[in-house]
């Protein structure tokens, strides 16, 4: 990949609803969701509850903050340590107010709301591009931090990384080590729950250091890991002060109240998560072997629910994923579009064996 | 009503959850929500559609404004003049992100986002109490927002104001006319389409003057109009340049899937928003007969779907608040933490006529 030059003008995202036609997408590998949707016991709850549509919902969302922390079962116990958010990105804009000033470090490729976030608070940008190996650059980020000339008031960090799919624990530890504490630090930990973690302690590893670490805010999403897209459901963890001046950027009734009622059954929901893991990390597998073998492509590795391919011949990643849409009806990401990447990449999330064999047939044939 | 001192700390809002143990509540007349509660056609879609919750919603909302510009039937024709909101209550911070500046001017007593929104933007406050017919003092607006030494960029009006319920047509149409250009006003119209109004115009009179007045933005809730208080849906009205301005400040996804779905069929259904302004409108009439009768009390005349009862022995409105709730179970809102109001008045919703014959039977006794 390219150096980091800042092409930044606006968030792109992917999803239905960034090409033209909505209705021609059918299957949607650009947003890296819950492979399995919703959940069935989601779904009857929701239905249960409909007519609550008609109230005002919790403006503090205690019940879900509550449920959050039993989920978690960390050594977090009251729910003044955690923010609820309409998705994870409200929260990432929350954060930036409260704490983006002159300057900020972002890696590079990365979330664009990283960006946004910072622009919209006049804030510049120093990019950290990721290594040869897609791992977070934590010694550059370590130096430039701590230089005093660089006047920087804030990190993002997103891990595993998205679009590289890659899990930087130990680069994100040492950067949380050796940074200055007067640097707060966003850990989007948005695709997490989707690593392959023999230690359940994995999840939880830099949630428990938010009691060390002054500095540090873990940003989650339930919109990914549930499958709760439409709904909006995001959170972060942080201590008491930390999440009180995020607090102050509220907006009145921000959760909404089936995204509430959803939220609080998923997180009970165990069982489906583990189903979706499951299917990640056998389909992860087949998916590399099956790749490998064409040559046009090269997959990267990768640690969670999404994987880049990297498009080796002359096609761009706009061609490929043009021709994917218009002949096959299948959307993947193109990579263009995120700042430090290049036209040689797209961004594939990993779904149920049917829908990824269906991709595999569409490459062929587009490639 | 005593002139305006500013003892804002935080917004008071009314709803379940503004008290301890929200189950104690068993009607809900704090809420100025449509009495109808969700209509069953919204109901009946929401059921349908809930598998849709695993996807990302339109960000744009293009559908859904092209549904409210159809509803609308006004000489705005294009989906460019609307942003679409989390609720009415989310605009309201955009708006002030975008054009509160130095000084802004606000009615007393009115909804209390206007002050939150303009202290978030570090703006001084002119307060332009209310008169004493509870109609909002034009002559006061127009004279400070015009003295360039106020250095007032924003005014906010709510019409009908909350929680005087008083419909201001005439002295809103002569800020308008009088007030310097320069001044960007916020019309919130949450409640205007509970007016009982012959003439149907009335509903776009301020809409249609978005063409003529570069300074308009008109705001509706479709949280209140059709009680859609849990999805949270608003939109805002006015010239592009202004709705570009405001959009720049969006959350990507900030209006949920389901939320989409609900406010489109809604917007459909007019037979549902005709039916709730017949019973707001028999009920106005019937709650002011019986309550002129009892005389610790003093109705308020309202033009909306809730109205102000002045106390006028000793009872305190937070006491009276107290007694209804814990005798009775009905929640009506103390008035007291409204800026510029004080603990002589509570605001009760016009709900149906089963709830307000309760709520009748227990202010007796309460009184």
């Amino acid at each position: 990949m390219k150096k980091t030059k800042s092409n930044f003008s606006n968030c792109h995202h992917g999803g239905i609803y960034s090409v033209k036609d909505s209705k021609v997408v059918k299957i949607d590998f650009s947003s890296s969701i819950n492979p399995l949707g919703i959940s069935k016991n989601v779904v009857k709850s929701l239905i249960k509850n409909i007519n609550l549509s008609y109230i005002y919902p919790d403006p503090n969302c205690i019940d879900l903050k509550k449920d959050i922390l039993k989920y978690l079962d960390c050594n977090i116990d009251e729910i003044d340590n955690i923010i609820t958010g309409n998705g994870a990105t409200e929260l990432i804009h929350y954060f930036s107010s409260a704490f983006v000033r002159k300057k900020v470090m972002i890696p590079s490729p990365t979330f664009c709301e990283y960006e946004l976030a910072s622009k919209r608070n006049n804030a510049k940008i120093i990019y950290s591009q990721v290594k040869n190996d897609f791992q977070i650059d934590s010694e550059f980020i370590v130096k430039n931090g701590n230089n005093p000339n660089n006047e920087i008031t804030t990190v993002f960090l997103c891990n595993p990384n998205n679009p590289t799919g890659k899990d930087s624990i130990k680069q994100i530890s040492e950067i949380l080590e050796k940074i200055d504490g007067k640097i707060t630090i966003l850990l989007d930990e948005s695709f997490v729950e989707f690593v392959n973690s023999k230690d359940e302690k994995r999840y939880n590893h830099f949630v428990n250091l938010v009691k060390e670490y002054d500095n540090l805010v873990i940003l989650r999403s339930m919109t990914k890991t549930c499958g709760l897209a439409g709904l909006r459901v995001g959170y972060a963890i942080s201590n008491k002060k930390t999440i009180e001046k995020m607090s102050s950027k509220i907006i009145s009734w921000n959760v909404n109240g089936l995204a509430q009622i959803a939220a609080r059954v998923a997180l009970r929901d165990k069982r489906y998560l583990k189903s979706a893991k499951k299917i990640i990390e056998t389909e992860r597998k087949k998916i590399f072997s099956v790749l490998k073998k064409n040559n046009k492509i090269k997959p990267v590795a990768t640690d969670v629910n999404f994987y880049l391919i990297e498009i080796l011949g002359n096609k761009s990643s706009t061609e490929l994923t043009n021709t994917l849409l218009s002949k096959n009806n299948l959307l993947v990401r193109d990579c263009k579009t995120f700042t430090g990447m290049n036209d040689k990449f797209i961004r594939v999330a990993i779904k149920t064996p049917r829908e990824n064999k269906e991709l595999f047939r569409a490459l062929e044939k587009a490639l």
